[in-house]
């Protein structure tokens, strides 16, 4: 690592710049938003007690810690592009990892830039004249997150393949000092966070969204050791984050539960099956976790979109679907596209939520559960939608105030360019 | 306060008991469930990193803390009623403080033990040999708490008036060493946590409920200074029902959060008023937080009862209380009773739920704003639903692996009397 020591704060522009209808006036000081993925606020909690996130600690009580909602479905591409843009998914357009494309009627993943109908906060920065970049644990959401942005855009899972003309920077492992990360692993998210560290160091950014891997706590609950571990290791990199002099802001995508029963077998309602028993074969169910990174959750997930061949029995199969154990909520695409905020066409005719301790899948066969013997730890519904919301320096009057109303993930570039002013 | 000393566990009954189809089997240690009422998780998570909960950060670390579910409506009585029976309100007949009779299409308190529709773990406790104490801030829950038990059972509100005879106790300022706390503060509920002291220490009880009041949750936010100065107090006193020996159980009625706009304004849907500009004078709103103890929030909750004189539009009427901004669930009789675990005969046509930051009241004129000028926090509804669930002790295997599922806060005898045997 270089031993460059932090930028000067005079160097950074805080010229203000406009985003989806609002206004961001960044101090010139580093921001940093770190998106913790699948951060149930229980993670926190059980590390803090234990002391093992002094830095957090020391945060929580002389800055500003709260709890956010996030964006319905509680799924990972869903809220990075909702953090990202400052704008619910009715307006970024991602309805999940993984949807019905209407157009052609093809099961796709949602990770193109193309499927983006607005733009970044990350644009509108580099923009206004910072130096961006967007660090990412999963390649696939590289591409969504850096679009139309000029800056540094990598992945930790391909830290080793950047190049200047398509990331903005190579030499990473040199620079970060460290080699690239196995994604299945708490390094895959450490890496990312001390790639931040590296980059504010050395000058190369001072505008940066660092997001996360779930792994961990998919695998591991709060007070599993591995879990306090994994916090610990983070904490220590959100200290040297703010020993660069950044403000920063951290949020999660999505929450987390475990999803078994005491035998430790997944909780899981096989829909699309239950409802050709039930009423034929015109209904698919989709799942949109789905992504290239099931091992540890088989896709399976607590929101599916129904979609049905004959719309107009949405109703009476909604009606149906609602009265199964397990099932926490059901709307239909109408109620799902104002309620929840989602862009009417790129969600099923019913969208539909599993309880706290339950996940919904299509058929047995399209679910690989020979890698959960720990276990079930997954997302996407209700239960998986506060999230922790901390600022790393006190609310000004203004956003105390909103603080106290609900706040949503999303908002946290908002909070943390606008809101720590003295 | 007397000099006798804490009772020797040897007196102690450990025989096992049965309620409402659950077996209990409590050591020869006193069992001490406190039900903090509104206590949002937040309120714990602001006291704990200002290092004032000492005891509480211990039991955290050592003992077991994780998150449960409430039943719903998040209300006082509802969640006081299946705390002490360990069932659901489709169990316990309790589906708010305030309902419409269908008997007689009055409404009433649901104050009165005639309401309670199952029998209480503190009978059963009692009917087994143990001292059974069940101490309450506000006397309104005194009567369905103490319902057929024999020991001790009063309130703070009322703790001057207490008879051999009807309370199992007088003399309580005596025992206590404090006066009868005014309700409306901090005291009420520090008054049912000293009491419970006092009669761990005197030996007058080894079963307690200490059941607390939310004055001072609908008043302060989690990090103000009141809230912490309120948290500091109450460890003290978790510290010392520790010191006396108990197994603690710590949970919640309800979560709590504000429901104004950023100038302090309550958010307030007035739905009966917009259901007769609409679909005529049919409808009648109950609000079920309604309660003798309306000062601190107006009867502003965040459920309501919607009864209808003509029930079969209830689909139609449900579909467009949806559409209005602010309510984030509306369910039909039917599905209320399966879904949220209601008793069909004492709630409405639909059942409605609002937003975190909204609240739902009748009519303007129903509603007394006046009390409210500091802003309101409320409860009631979907986000006030998850509540902390803390034992004092490590959970042994079998509990630690149920408590990976979908506790609720009226498992929390089950798990202090059965979950922590070595």
């Amino acid at each position: 690592m270089s031993t460059q020591t932090t930028q000067d704060a005079r160097t950074i522009s805080n010229t203000p710049f406009e985003a989806n209808g609002r206004q961001y006036r960044p101090s010139a000081q580093p921001i940093v938003v770190v998106c913790i993925d699948g951060c149930e606020d229980a993670y926190l909690n059980a590390a803090i007690v234990r002391g093992r996130m002094p830095r957090l600690t020391e945060i929580a009580a002389g800055g500003y810690r709260g709890m956010a909602r996030a964006a319905l479905p509680s799924f990972t591409n869903v809220n990075n592009s909702a953090i990202a843009t400052g704008a619910p998914p009715s307006v970024t357009g991602i309805s999940g990892n993984f949807f019905l494309d209407p157009n052609t009627g093809e099961q796709k993943m949602m990770n193109s830039a193309s499927y983006l109908r607005c733009g970044t906060i990350f644009a509108a920065a580099s923009a206004a004249g910072r130096k961006v970049a967007v660090i990412t644990a999963k390649d696939k959401l590289r591409e969504i997150l850096g679009h139309e942005m000029t800056g540094i855009a990598f992945s930790a899972e391909k830290a080793n393949q950047t190049t200047m003309a398509v990331h903005g920077i190579e030499n990473v492992e040199q620079i970060v000092g460290a080699p690239t990360p196995e994604i299945y692993s708490a390094d895959a998210s450490l890496f990312v966070l001390r790639a931040g560290v590296s980059l504010l160091t050395e000058g190369l950014a001072d505008f940066l969204y660092l997001s996360l891997t779930d792994y961990m706590q998919h695998k591991f609950a709060p007070e599993a050791a591995e879990s306090l571990d994994f916090y610990e290791a983070m904490d220590t990199e959100f200290g040297r984050l703010l020993d660069c002099g950044a403000v920063l802001g951290l949020t999660a995508d999505h929450g987390m539960n475990a999803k078994h029963d005491a035998d430790g077998l997944p909780n899981v309602i096989y829909l699309e099956s239950l409802l050709h028993d039930q009423f034929g074969e015109g209904a698919q169910v989709i799942c949109p976790i789905t992504d290239p990174y099931v091992l540890h959750h088989g896709a399976l997930g607590s929101l599916v979109m129904v979609h049905l061949d004959d719309s107009s029995q949405a109703d009476s199969i909604g009606r149906w679907i609602l009265s199964l154990d397990g099932i926490s909520d059901v709307f239909d695409r109408e109620s799902a596209a104002t309620k929840l905020q989602l862009p009417a066409d790129r969600i099923g005719d019913l969208v539909v939520m599993s309880a706290r301790d339950c996940v919904i899948g299509r058929t047995a066969a399209d679910h690989d559960l020979s890698q959960l013997s720990g276990g079930l730890r997954s997302h996407g519904g209700r239960y998986e939608e506060m999230v922790p919301f901390i600022v790393s320096e006190p609310l000004d009057a203004q956003y105390a105030a909103q603080a106290s109303g609900d706040v949503r993930n999303f908002d946290i570039y908002e909070y943390t360019c606008n809101g720590v002013h003295a």
